[in-house]
């Protein structure tokens, strides 16, 4: 387990492939016995990674094919690990060997390459491509499907792009309703169309644009984490952080919480509808590293894609020289509608994993008939 | 490993001990034979946790010693387990059984009593309590003296506390020669100084305050970190997390980048005294998960305390119904200048371990003589 | 990592598939970078696990093609998780939905049922099929490679089938030539064809057989594997009871060892070619759990195949009252011979994780050109 | 956890601590909440470790004190790490130094020094002395109380010291009743009499003898264990080859399966008392690796103690010249004793943690008053 490819203890992900391999796979192992489960619960959330609008995303249409290869027997998990694969199709990696000894800034390809003394499938940034993100999200439809058995909801959207970002706060209703009808995954529509134009306006000029992912998870029971090391926030950030771009993760209130007072920030307990809760959520639904009950509110930043199509300064690592590098092949102006599910499955996976562990799910769902 | 305790996949710290119980320890596995060590060097590092200035602290003076258990022979490290122990003194749980069925808004009495089902030592947030960092701040004694073999630097320091924010940018030397001369561990002089007095009157009103924390990790060689899920800023993530009262985290610019353009975000290779380097550390050393040789620059958001003077709004968990709460005893108004090696001790225990599993540091240091 | 699918720590195998599912697999995941491997490496592997001679197998010819998914580029491991898979072909599971409530004697149709709550795929076994080596041996194949560049090798082979045992002992070179000659995998030629001989009578009787396999590993480097829990006789012998079947293991003298004085057992230490030796190898190799440089000897009994062809008594799991139960389909009379790659895969896996985690193999093996 | 000295993955135990050190102890976390658990609970297992016969023992009277350090509150576990302690006492080291470059044949003195390039506490064995087994029986204690609460039962005897062996078969009740009567923990009371004479001669003779130790656990419900690599039987052989000198174990039949016929050796299933049993228990009580609810039953074969009162051959590792040695000090003719108590806490330990994590062990056993 230390090379780095497997996440959670006990609902395990393992994942496998490369950009620019023939596969791209995960292995979810610990997922309960007895969850209905097929090609299609996974096949729709692969779907909505890829926007309807061609505008805004790379050429390259991956259209992804969810094949289910163990774990599912008459229409349920067993118990037994579940592996699940997609073709990786339409694959063009001529752009890349007139640029394997470039590394293109922002990117992993410099150190990725010191780390592997240079054995690494460089295509396309190989292991450490966006495009690995798909077997997250086959991972995270999966988590998805069984946290909905426990009425848990995850939902990610997009709250900015770029220097466009949105003042509204969501009823989970609303996002549901409006998040997929805007190819950037906004749930208020008038800004999400600017948002479009942002990424529009990006790339017309050779450039990306980055932006903010929030993401909320409700019904989650109370008492979920770990003291100390596996704190739900800890798992939590640990899990967002792998989505590719992301360089900052904050609950509730975050980074300004800091200017508050005590008083000021602290949510009060109350009684509603006969439960404990409290009077305001600036936690964001976790105290200690423990859920408290409360939805859960997580914030996520997104750098600007680094493959930009002005000419970039770069080293040739053969040479040792400086050199100018640009990049051609397909690239998205902004990642921000593909980092929502993602950012939505790492979540998912992530809570999947600690109600599990904390008992709240248990290993086998019913008995079968 | 579930339960929470333990984190380092080869350089694994595990943690023992409550707030208010006898002892609070770590054991430290995997720890390369060969390293000189002594009690001494842990409790340097201790003692700079409680700062001088008694204004500021909680008027539990916890003057912590810390003793040796196992693991060290001849003044090396053998390769076996070190374990590592401080005694709670000066302990008075008289007030907290007056409060054990009201939970503290902030804290984690509520849920971690839902969770363990009443058992919990509740004594001063027992196993929630930031008392417990002193065996974190133990683990990363140890890490920081395997990290300075290899010539790795990690250091924390204050940046803001409450609405007090140094606008500076430090050098290492600077931080190294400022950042214990004021007991809010700012590196800034006279910022410091409004920052105590920020801190002063926060008690005063029985208020608390919160603030930033940043830190960088220096010569942290290239290609350190893991792809997919034990990315580097992943665990580095977690950690802190970990950490108490953290609500965010961000490297490099962080939140701010969400807002820049690619071609002002990336990062150019360039050639730096016969090395690759960056023209910029927007990125924070960080690329795909694996650090690309520039300096690791991280920043937290400290929330203000939970525990303020003020009378709180709670629910007496026994009667289920709304209640007040005055909290008395001891308490920080604020945890920023603590915080300050708590975070430089997650950053080290996470870097130790990486370096160990990326095969960077050796499993024995030197051949003994 | 709890539900039982993977195993290494750091060279970690994780499987999946079931035996009349669509296809049997495996992630592969902290192999090093710059390992030459190619399909034909694995593929000769699985070939061998058939024996040539129809009469002592199965009738199900399982001709296994393996496929890598991912992690192998230009010839060259990357570092990245490898995937291999093969498809199930020819599967029937005809037979198995009329004793789907009837549990086979001996198997673990029982249990599995309890433990899943029913969800578990019955037919053939499932995830608790025999099947299921072809993942070990797919990882054993890549495990034998990489040790073979330190040139430890892993050598197993077949010293009894039922009441025929040999009592020869074998140097290394003997079993390289004379192994694969045999259906059951004993070197002793003579030997073999009695064994073939006894699970010929035995298929005649509608009976099975079990046996012995022993084991060899040379050219362990001294001092590989951990004290307390992760001792390297340990780690063996658990990879060793995850082969189907097998009910003892034993290292060295085994069990003959208890009825000896401490100065017939010791291996006394001598000076051989320049380097420290022992006189003897009672031991088996290891000593406190790590290897002490001689050769590491294992033995494993293996029990008769629990699939008969006389009728059994059994419990109706539906009625809950004792019922008949005669197995048709195809089953081996004899699992030995299957057995021994499987035991030579346990063993590869085992040293290959343990010399990665002890650092006898680096994580890069060369820089690539 | 890469270094060896953690088991168990939910139900997770970690010791520290070297023979001649100043402590050995122990942090099991995982342990469910509302366990009621006292020092005097883990003392009486570390008494029962020493047999009341001084003639068959080690002249060092190691009378240990448990102390518990934390996780345990008002008498009952938390929930949160429980570390326990015994301090080294009689600790004489002088007879060690003389023989610091003479490794004892039999220990792991010499690939010890190896692995640890010198580094290692070699005084008594260090961290590979049997003492730390001390560690193992208190976890063991922990484990024992928790299963004791689900009617679990750990049993462990002696059945064979050096050529005396007993052929009775014990009940249960034989084996509480007459196990700690007699100082070789032999239930057949007329044979531990011959075993205790038969340890008295090798110590006379300035030798030592082995043994075999058998284990039964009772109650183990339906479905315990893992498929594939964490079998029941794979995670009790590896913790049962952590027992300092066990050579070989086996389960139900053990090695004489390989004789018999798949018809003989099949335990059939019958109903008994309205529930599924099986008519013999040849597998003891584990099929496919998962318990099937008859008693689990293992045989292990203990070596004689390497430490022997004559002179022996070994090597100077200094001058690499061959060498004499006679070993001085104060040791055990037996360990096979001592053996019992390990044996019983290994499997207690590994059932403790399969039972948890299976979900028959619920995470708080139940609510506080």
């Amino acid at each position: 387990m230390l090379a780095g490819n497997s996440i959670g203890k006990e609902f395990t992900v393992t994942t496998f492939g490369e950009s620019h391999g023939k596969f791209v796979g995960v292995v979810v192992d610990g997922c309960p016995a007895g969850l209905a489960l097929s090609e299609a619960d996974i096949q729709i959330e692969l779907d909505r990674r890829i926007p309807a609008e061609p505008k805004i995303v790379s050429a390259r249409i991956e259209k992804d094919n969810a094949k289910i290869l163990s774990g599912v027997f008459n229409g349920f998990t067993t118990g037994a690990p579940i592996a699940v694969m997609v073709e990786n199709r339409e694959v063009d990696s001529s752009n890349y060997d007139a640029i394997k000894d470039l590394p293109r800034p922002g990117h992993a390809d410099y150190p990725a390459r010191i780390k592997y003394g240079g054995f690494n499938d460089y295509r396309g940034g190989g292991r450490f491509s966006g495009r690995v993100t798909v077997a997250l999200i086959m991972a995270g439809a999966i988590a998805k499907k069984l946290l909905s058995r426990f009425d848990v909801d995850v939902l990610a959207y997009t709250t900015a792009v770029g220097n466009i970002e949105t003042d509204k706060k969501f009823s989970a209703e609303e996002i549901r309703m409006n998040k997929y009808a805007a190819s950037t995954r906004c749930p208020d529509v008038a800004c999400a169309e600017k948002m479009e134009q942002e990424i529009v306006n990006a790339k017309k000029e050779g450039e990306s644009v980055g932006g903010i992912v929030e993401c909320m998870a409700l019904n989650v029971p109370v008492g979920v984490g770990e003291p100390m090391f596996d704190s739900l926030d800890a798992d939590l950030a640990k899990a967002l952080f792998n989505v590719p771009a992301v360089k900052g993760v904050e609950f509730g209130l975050g980074f300004e919480i800091s200017e508050l007072k005590g008083s000021e920030s602290n949510d009060s307990y109350i009684m509603k509808g006969g439960e404990v809760a409290t009077s305001s959520d600036n936690m964001g639904g976790i105290l200690g590293g423990l859920s408290n009950g409360m939805p859960i509110i997580m914030r996520v930043a997104i750098k600007p894609t680094p493959s930009v199509g002005k000419e970039q300064k770069t080293v040739n690592l053969s040479t040792m020289k400086e050199s100018k590098l640009t990049i051609k092949g397909r690239h998205d102006p902004c990642v921000v509608p593909k980092a929502v599910p993602a950012v939505e499955s790492a979540v998912a996976v992530t809570l999947a994993d600690h109600m599990v562990r904390s008992g709240f799910i248990p290993k086998v769902l019913e008995r079968a008939k």
